[in-house]
């Protein structure tokens, strides 16, 4: 099994900011922690990370044929970019939202997703967690 | 650990209503592989299904002191029950919401949770694996 | 032919509170006028009463199998309770919203009903003659 | 007993047009269903479709002193016509709004009728048969 | 100068429909007041009246070079006929919008007129002398 | 008959201000054409400006006993002082509403009056002759 | 004089839940310092809590003939039970709505209550003094 | 190939009203453009005009099996006329939408068609060939 | 302890307006029980009323230092005077909102208040009797 | 006569997603086809396809004085993307907007175009003749 | 140079009140070092604050003919005052809005100004220099 | 001190597009007259200009330790980019909001900025006066 971890705008600053709201790891080190666990479970996991909303569509694209399932945190494009919306909606492969934070719980435009309608699940405010439980859905 | 899991409103129908969104396993058969996954990993789990706002309340109440954690599913009072929203507010068991379908992509009305903001977690869209992946949370 | 005869939440009220609005005969009187009807008619009524949302849920759920139509006026819950619609979609008996009051012609909240959009019909405006209208719906 | 039955815009297709929604009756054969019931049940009632609101404004206005009551199927006027509505409200003719269809199940901008507020009584989604229940309504 | 007076939808039934609102006087009475007064002022005035929304339009259309000024009611349709909102921009003719009773005293709906941005002016309130205050606003 | 001609505030700069709007009549060139009609017709009439929302409120409190009538320009205030709103209300005066331009062609927020509901009419849109209409109003 | 102080959903959760909100004492406490009140003033007081939405209707319903008043405080329920609205108004005793906090100074969603309107009088932000005010209420 | 060219309401005034917007030729002169046009491809062309709803209603439903095609201007009836649109959804033959101006670069009301839904194209903002455009869709 | 009672535009009409709504006490008799309720529980107050919201802003300013307590009723102000609550805002002396009618139960603007989320408590609903409770809730 | 044929997000993948609504056709096919249809109409076209909303902004300002006029289909930045629309506004080339569904026929967001405005015209609903209309347009 | 430095309601209470919002320095101290600032700069500055709207209006209207330009911090009037924005547009003075406090990162209400759209320009969030850069403002 | 001047999507048009609205100046000449005016100052400046809003977003991120303060002109995405949203707020650096046009004068959706509310303050208006009053922002 193939798994590609997306990630989008901002999300390189993890770990460096508001630390608060999303924990003192870093990127880097959450995908240490993925890859280890993917390992572990006998999963391919590849990692990419983009503050370009086109670039993450490509990715997107691209990863029809190649990967069996993606695991999305657009970042802040989740609240309106429609564009990202239609990549999922573009490829058969099962895409799985993630949040660190529970969004629902912070200022009330992250409360609406445009990308859920079109993914197959949705994971929110377990931390890193939350990429690890996305992992795990696709081996149940 | 000692996990409640915790069903709403017409969920004691599930596998017996519209199959095409919440399939063809019944709640009691929902619960057994909850049950089964839960003994494999040293997790207490117990069950309560009520039709009544009001019982669910205080089920979430009594959870104080009793349980670790609550897996959530309110079905339809998810979408207005301020009532649920306090009680879990009034405890501090942590709360993860789920939900079998991926309600985004349902009617209008089901994109609203008046529960998340006061949950710790969300997890929805994964069929009945959403209750696994939900004790699996606290696992991690 | 088996028809269930449901009412919500306070119309065991009816004929004793706002008698501008309901009229002066009492369910109990009310009840038995759509009975004698019924009787003429060769239909079986039973009539369930409650101020509980979940009771409501309880008794549309138990319907299946043994009415062949449900005649409901869920009273104030028809403007909020999705609990009670998804009870009704959970069921393949066909469910006739009556109300006896122009709901429509009365405060602003009263004008949207949760319900209406999966039941068979609706009827609106008679009086307890909505009742009896909705019982001769089922034998046309 | 004189009843109007008075059908608005578009009507005159029925039968002909989306019969998934309408059913396969053409306006005639359900008037000529009307109009037996009608003189088994000792009703005299005439019938007049027309396409143009002003018309119906006027066929409304016309009924005064002559009909005990009017069986009104605006069609789409329904949904914005405050001259029919108006119409209705200058007369002392009790108006019977009906829909064949359960427009409450179908889009958005069909669930809201400017018309009830000064009809009667509103019977909807019994196909045919709506017609039927506002004849009767007539008689209880 | 040349007055065209043009009511529309429903105005037919002023003095026999809620008097309570629209006074006593018909129509007729009402355009006798207003020929009368017109003749001492030296103004001639003609009366027009339809229950039709393109009737009106083509009224409004053929007083170009006929008419110094209209004076319209347009009854419900102000509310939303953008068709008469067009018509009125079509022609050169002023237009003083009318209406009888105070249109933002009663029902939501009556409190947004569609005509009023391309009128010249809008006189309401004063019963039928709303209609002699608009013929007056032309002699001023 | 006796007659309060009330403006509010920024109206002392009309002619001054905004010439495209309100014209280059001053207020004092306007209220001493109002003088001189109203002379003609026998009427004595009062002129009050200010800029305070609450001198407004108490000119128009002590109209009571003194005036048959207040014409009322409220400037700006028009648009959200329900303390204006109130005062006309406390009265049994009748106030005419009175605007210059044709509110409705101009700035959204423009569109509301929160005054005319408890004003016995409306006029607006003629310039300076608005006030001459509203003083014909009250001898018609 | 009878008065029944009648609590709704979590409200037995009083003293135990967010503390900062509702202060520390608990709702057994509350009850004991206003039966006190009472006693020196003369009147006797029943309480009930439920957290039943149904049962808050039928304990309102049964309080007709019994008490002279009833002192409500129905938790999340005020924010959208449109079923003890109309419990309240089914019956003829006063019912004053009681808030121990400033719910207009809290989440957005708490500053609609659907009861207000029925109720005859309210009184928010004074702890449990809030109880005691509504008691002298009935007394002034 | 046969195409009904249909025009609502105010359409004859093309040429002669709000030049600015629609232009100076007239509707004859557009017809006449449209039929040389047709003449040249081969295509048979009828002209309707018509300043009432229902008569555009009638027109759409009278196309059925004698046009391949209607190009529809509803002129201002596109922004509310359901009627209009359940004409169209009542007939097989595609309609195709046009707007002379660009009807998203004027007032906010003329944004919203309620007829595209059921189109099956809309070309809008090149004037007079917005016809021809339409016209040319058929045959390509 | 020392208590302002403050009230805005308009209250000095109370008595003499709407007293359907109102009552008929003049504010001079309401403020005279005040006083000698005041005297009994032995609390010193001091009354102002004015029309001009910048002078009830001073009003509340000077409180400052002066005061235990402010009893407000701001009238109209208070469904829009964001000025009164930056005012009120300003000072450390609690405030509690008064209303004598139930705002809930009359016009929807009323509803709002824009002074509740920065007073104390609120209290409405009980007449004259509400400035007793208020001053009581000083003293429990 | 030289024109630009723009595609945004995603309509790379046209032919290969979502067949039910864009057709089989890939992008390189639909523009071979364009660029022949140009070919014989003596015009010259150049494509360019980019899922990035900053080159598409930075394409058509490159176009002023190169291009004659712009065929625009953003794809999802369609219904957000304002700096597309001030790219637009920035540059004197014509730009027609097309889209090959009928996107008012889809879900709601799809509805509205903040690119609309600032086009020239805008064509949709005819799959690949989308594009053929408008380069036709620029030829009439 | 003659500049006009207007503060509105509650201004006066600046550094007195919410000290973690408008900072320590009292309005005096601010107005001094304005001066100073000026003074260096060659300005001549006048200094005004009221909490009366009327008083503002006033204020503004005087300044023309008298100011080069007026620094504009109208306080809570800001988010309502149409009062005091027709008052800007009647004079040809240049108004800049300047407000302390970043009002985007506080309550909802304080993101509207009904005054921005008829200044020439705004400030904000930068505490008392937000005044200093107005000033300079005008000499740039 | 080091300020970064950032300016995002189609700022490189200035001086080229609508002049009206934006002036003569390109932004080259804009930055050189920054640049002039911080050498005087004594400040280093660097400037960045990007249609990108993902370049936008690394550009803000990389600011952190290298910039005592940004100067942000975002173009078009001050009002939808909650990407650049969460870049502000991921970094410690100041970053001052302008807009060389009067944004609140124009278009109403360019009056919501979603930067704003996490921006140290915003100035506006003063054309590229806007960037010398930011730069000066940092040294008061």
């Amino acid at each position: 099994m193939n798994i590609l971890v997306l990630n989008g705008v901002n999300l390189n600053m993890t770990g460096r900011r508001e630390r608060g709201v999303y924990g003192v790891q870093t990127l880097r080190e959450i995908n240490e922690r993925i890859a280890a666990y993917a390992a572990e479970r006998g999963v391919e996991v590849k990692f990419f990370q983009n503050n370009n909303e086109g670039e993450l569509c490509t990715a997107i694209q691209s990863a029809q044929g190649k990967y069996d399932g993606i695991i999305l945190n657009a970042g802040a494009f989740t609240h309106y970019s429609y564009a990202i919306r239609d990549a999922i909606a573009s490829v058969s492969v099962p895409v799985v939202e993630v949040h660190m934070s529970n969004v629902h719980a912070r200022e009330e435009f992250r409360r609406n997703s445009v990308l859920t309608p079109v993914c197959s699940g949705e994971i929110l405010g377990f931390g890193a967690n939350s990429y690890i439980l996305a992992l795990e859905s696709f081996l149940l």
